[in-house]
């Protein structure tokens, strides 16, 4: 049989929590996508993640985040416990899991294979792009020479449909053995089975139809053990150790060979230890610890490192994989958490686990091929971050492909990618090794014990780590989306971000608390029109468009009112100039406002129309919001919140992704249209 | 061919709001329950209510409040506009839509159609419940003097199962006309058409299957022109005008005739009236009234009243109904709403309505045969009451069927559905005709102007209505299931309830704002295990369960705990004694502990087993709660919202419906002990 033919703009290898990401932003901004998967089955038992604060709100942008806050375990609190001086653990402390303020959304616990069943639905409702399961990629092409050629396609992949029968039958196998089976965490060891899958299929006669596929632009999110990196021979560099589920370590100033268990076990669990319903870190003087998530449906999630003292010296034990049981796991947490007792009914998944950091120092390809989440970062799942940060790769990638593949901004702005998040996977690295290090240990005897691990400092990183872990620390370093001073070199990892000396800069003195580089933060505004109490950032819903947020403090008071008027009249053009003719004037770039005059005495037609635009249905009545008292919900403050004042107000650009990338005062207009300029397709 | 012969526990004629209401509770329930409606469609275009706060608790003790909040309009505000001294429409004041602090919830607006989509969700996911839709009943017949025979079938019922095609093929084109077609208010105006429906189907052969069913318990949802009230004999009581949109009325004092015309027409708007988005009532000087409901999807409602004095004094000028359009509706309101101009480009639907406030005496047959909704209580829409009270009837009644049926309590509790669901009836109707009144009438030009309605009174009687209008105020009387003093006549409206002068009486100084008969209040707690933040009331699951709510107190003061675990010790046979053998101890009354110790020197463990209870899955970890400062929702202060004695604590009796049976003190055990007696079975 002949091999099809056909193209497509973007194609998707891989539809995990990143490559389903990817595929929500090209949904949303309606752009020709496919996404395949090698797999025909799409949840795998027991992978689950804590889910930052940043990846709710971003969830929440696209309108599904209510579904994860009600299927969640939340985590409100973290208690450590450790040895006391008899040696019997105790609860030392305990500390807020996710810092009060930051966020309108704390951490929470839920099975991947939810997550990933709400993208889907998304995808569902929302556009036509469905997962194409059981289809293999087999031969990769790519033109580099057209790379900057924006009509061209320059990619060509010859994929292979299997047969339903003929998908994966191990992970198949493993999926319904339910309930006790044995598990790989996802990122470090499952090897790449792609090959393995081709050659088994076409061994049997059953190999399926075979498609040549042409893309514009492709995103591998197929993993640690990425195909698609793979063909661009890009390689992942740092630790990776071959031992699975032990190795010896000699820990400086102690002569003793170590042996270290590292298990998870997924149990509902019978046991007298009081906080198991908390996230814990459980450090025992000489059995070594125990992290306990709990998570839904009864669920607890043990991260177990057991350390024992080999007796006969310098040999280590060798155990047999085929050997280890859940059972065997338990013991070692058991000895932990004595003299509390611990033991289960059910076990949902166990698995074995290694620790290895790695990263790799390209992200893409000519900005045409982009990697993406385990493709080009890998880590110890201890740290909770492995599927918020490969989310939030491709949501930072996203908007960006699917602005130069609407003709709304250049391609440029696709170096930012590698700029931006290159910088993230090595500071999670950074973090998860610290972590790593400090769980691992030995709790120290005392200040003199310098071989064992200082609780307090532990408990410090602990503290520090949370901001870390709630994803909002993320700031992007100045680049031609983000107008801030500043080393354009700084964590651009050597990429070329088309700032210059002439570039505009924006005046971070406007609002102290409102962050070029970060994400734009949250605090409750009412609508003038309906006096609804919002979050603000509830309206800035991630649907591609660019927002200018305008403080327009006290419009009350008339001069203020009249820098207003002007801006409107001024910024007008700006917008015309980037927006097609034929469509609505809010569909590239959207104003919102929020002022500080009292709601009762402002009337919404006092405001220019440019605020609140009229089309077939009438006036936009969801454009203009107030910061003033709600009947329920009590006063946002937002203006005090945001930093901003209150009188003067002042002027932001919040990127598609809900990023700062510009702020300065009302007069501003001029910067504001270089700023645009920088990267914005001129339309008529 | 011969009839079907089958059985069912519970048959429920009519599957709109007050329907499914019930048949959830059987899902909820496990009842073996059949649900038929006569129409092929679901949806009715156009019909929607506003959603009282109480009706918003109700859908959250099954789990989808959260669908009817993101998806519907949110009212916060209502704005009064009236005329001025020149006789131009004025704001004049703005009052809070709902009353602040009487629900976690406010007032919101969503279309039927999507209420009904999360009921039959509901059943789909949690039940083999379905509607069988285009299933007419025929015949009826009903042994009374098996009415008292547990285990009997009194009722007999033929179905007929039409075809698809014969499906009211009048109601599938009014829907499918779509946008701008006529339409016929729910409760008042549609005429029964089972009749008609048969009679089409037996006369082109295909009259479909028959069946005869036979079933322990009927309830009857079937509206206005209800088919099983009509099988009763029963008759609706009250005012029932045949003109249809328009009457003429002298209003005393005044000599002209008046036209008034009732419309609806629900459009996205384009207007200059700046409160468009707020629930407004507006009362032109001499042309009608205009009361805006603003909806989902930028949709606004409009209840438009004309008065117009008619030129040629005395004669009425009559209107034929095929001639009217919503031009002419439109064109009323743009006479009130000037000078601010009205139009549309869109109308999704329209009708004319009348007032007809009627009520049936008898709410049901021998308790075996239950009426409820549309079908014993009709009113004027404009209220926005109807479905709310609608579905609150079947909430009543619906765990009582459920509890009879599964041998939990005796049929002594049907009784109550009379007792505690007509008065609320006839306070709907008085509420309404009142509300109806002042609405209609002309504004009064001064204090002197007795023709006219008072514009304080009027604002005066819409915010006392709000009160009403949450739902939340309803206090059901004195009876067996409500241990209050009182005359056990009051409000039973002839029921015998099974009191008496020797009935327990529980004492309301124990937590002042927990008040029997009402239902239980809601205020944030934390989970002791897991310092999450909840509503309480989210604890209170309707799923047919009895609480028992200790407010433990301080139970860091030993003889607290002391009394704590006194009471426990008495408690477990009285629970026990109402438990199966085979089922856990919190199968038929839950305990949920409130304490008010502080959480962090509080250990879970420290309480009584009965109040964490071990089962295969550990000990139970979302039971004992605690009034304490959440790291991120502030304190709830729930001891002092509830008005109960923070030290010493209290106990109370809540419903399956969340309405409060009995409260008092720890030590009136013996009080608890003879409640249940008076209408729980005993199981061993």
């Amino acid at each position: 049989m002949a091999p099809e033919h056909s193209k497509v703009d973007v194609l998707i290898v891989g539809a995990g929590p990143a490559g389903l990401m990817a595929a929500t932003w090209m949904a949303q901004c309606g752009i020709n996508t496919r996404i395949i998967d090698k797999r025909g089955t799409k949840i795998f038992s027991g992978q689950a993640d804590g889910l930052q604060c940043r990846t709710l709100e971003i969830f929440d942008s696209f309108g599904f985040a209510d579904r994860v806050w009600k299927e969640s375990n939340h985590m409100l609190e973290i208690c450590l416990w450790n040895p006391d001086e008899d040696g019997r653990i105790r609860r030392s402390d305990r500390i807020p899991d996710t810092i009060p303020g930051i966020s309108r959304f704390q951490q929470v616990v839920l099975h991947q294979g939810r997550i990933e069943r709400f993208f889907l639905d998304f995808l569902k409702e929302n556009s036509d792009i469905r997962v194409e399961r059981g289809v293999l990629p087999e031969t990769f092409k790519f033109d580099e020479f057209l790379a900057e050629d924006h009509e061209a396609y320059p990619i060509e992949v010859t994929l292979q449909h299997l047969s339903e029968e003929e998908l994966n039958p191990d992970q198949s196998q493993m999926t319904k053995g339910a309930a006790k089976s044995d598990g790989l965490f996802r990122s470090n060891m499952a090897a790449d089975d792609t090959d393995e899958l081709l050659d088994r299929a076409s061994k049997n006669g059953r190999a399926g139809t075979r498609e040549t596929l042409k893309a514009k632009y492709m995103i591998g999110c197929d993993g640690a053990h990425s195909w698609t990196r793979r063909q661009l021979g890009y390689q992942l560099e740092g630790e990776q150790t071959d031992f699975i589920w032990w190795d010896i370590r000699i820990i400086s100033g102690d002569s003793a060979n170590l042996s270290k268990f590292r298990g998870v076990l997924d149990i509902i669990p019978i046991t007298d230890f009081p906080d198991i319903r908390m996230r814990c870190a459980i450090h025992s003087a000489n059995s070594g610890s125990v992290m306990v998530i709990p998570r839904e449906n009864k669920l607890v999630r043990l991260y177990i490192q057991m350390t024992t003292t080999e007796k006969g010296g310098g040999k280590p034990l060798k155990v047999d994989r085929s050997n280890i049981t859940p059972q065997m796991i338990l013991e070692c947490a058991q000895k932990t958490i004595a003299p509390y007792k611990l033991t289960y009914n059910y076990c949902d998944w166990w698995t074995a686990y290694q620790i290895g950091q790695r990263i790799c120092p390209s992200f893409s390809a000519n900005e045409r091929i982009f990697l993406a989440g385990d493709a080009v970062h890998t880590h110890s799942p201890k740290a909770g971050q492995g599927m918020n940060v490969s989310m939030q790769d491709t949501y930072n990638l996203g908007w960006k492909i699917a602005s130069v593949l609407k003709g709304t901004a250049h391609r440029s702005i696709l170096k930012t990618y590698q700029s931006e998040r290159h910088r993230i996977a090595q500071d999670l690295i950074d973090f998860d090794h610290k972590f790593s290090r400090l769980f691992s240990g030995r709790p120290a005897k005392d200040v003199m014990d310098e071989a064992g691990i200082s609780m307090s400092e532990f408990k410090s990183a602990f503290e520090k780590g949370n901001l870390f872990a709630s994803g909002v620390a993320v700031d992007y370093g100045a680049s031609i989306l983000v107008a801030k001073e500043g080393n354009p070199q700084d964590g651009a990892n050597g990429t070329n971000i088309g700032i210059s000396a002439s570039s505009v800069h924006g005046k971070p003195e406007v609002a102290k608390n409102i962050k070029m580089g970060m994400r734009f933060p949250s605090f409750q505004v009412l609508n003038q029109a309906d006096a609804r109490p919002w979050q603000f950032q509830e309206r800035l819903k991630s649907d591609g468009r660019w927002r200018l947020i305008l403080f327009a403090g006290n419009i009350s008071n008339p001069p203020q009112m009249t820098r207003i008027t002007n801006l409107c009249a001024n910024l007008s053009p700006i917008i015309k100039r980037y927006t097609p003719a034929a469509q609505p004037i809010d569909s590239r770039i959207e104003i919102l406002t929020l002022h500080s005059a009292p709601r009762a005495s402002t009337e919404l037609f006092s405001f220019p129309e440019l605020l609140r635009p009229l089309s077939d249905e009438g006036w936009d009545y969801w454009k203009i919001f107030v910061d003033d008292e709600s009947y329920h919900e009590g006063h946002g403050r937002a203006y005090e919140g945001y930093g901003a004042d209150a009188e003067r107000g002042c002027l932001v650009v919040v990127r598609p992704d809900g990023y700062v990338g510009w702020e300065g005062e009302i007069e501003d207009i001029e910067d504001i249209g270089r700023y645009f300029e920088g990267f914005m397709v001129v339309q008529r």
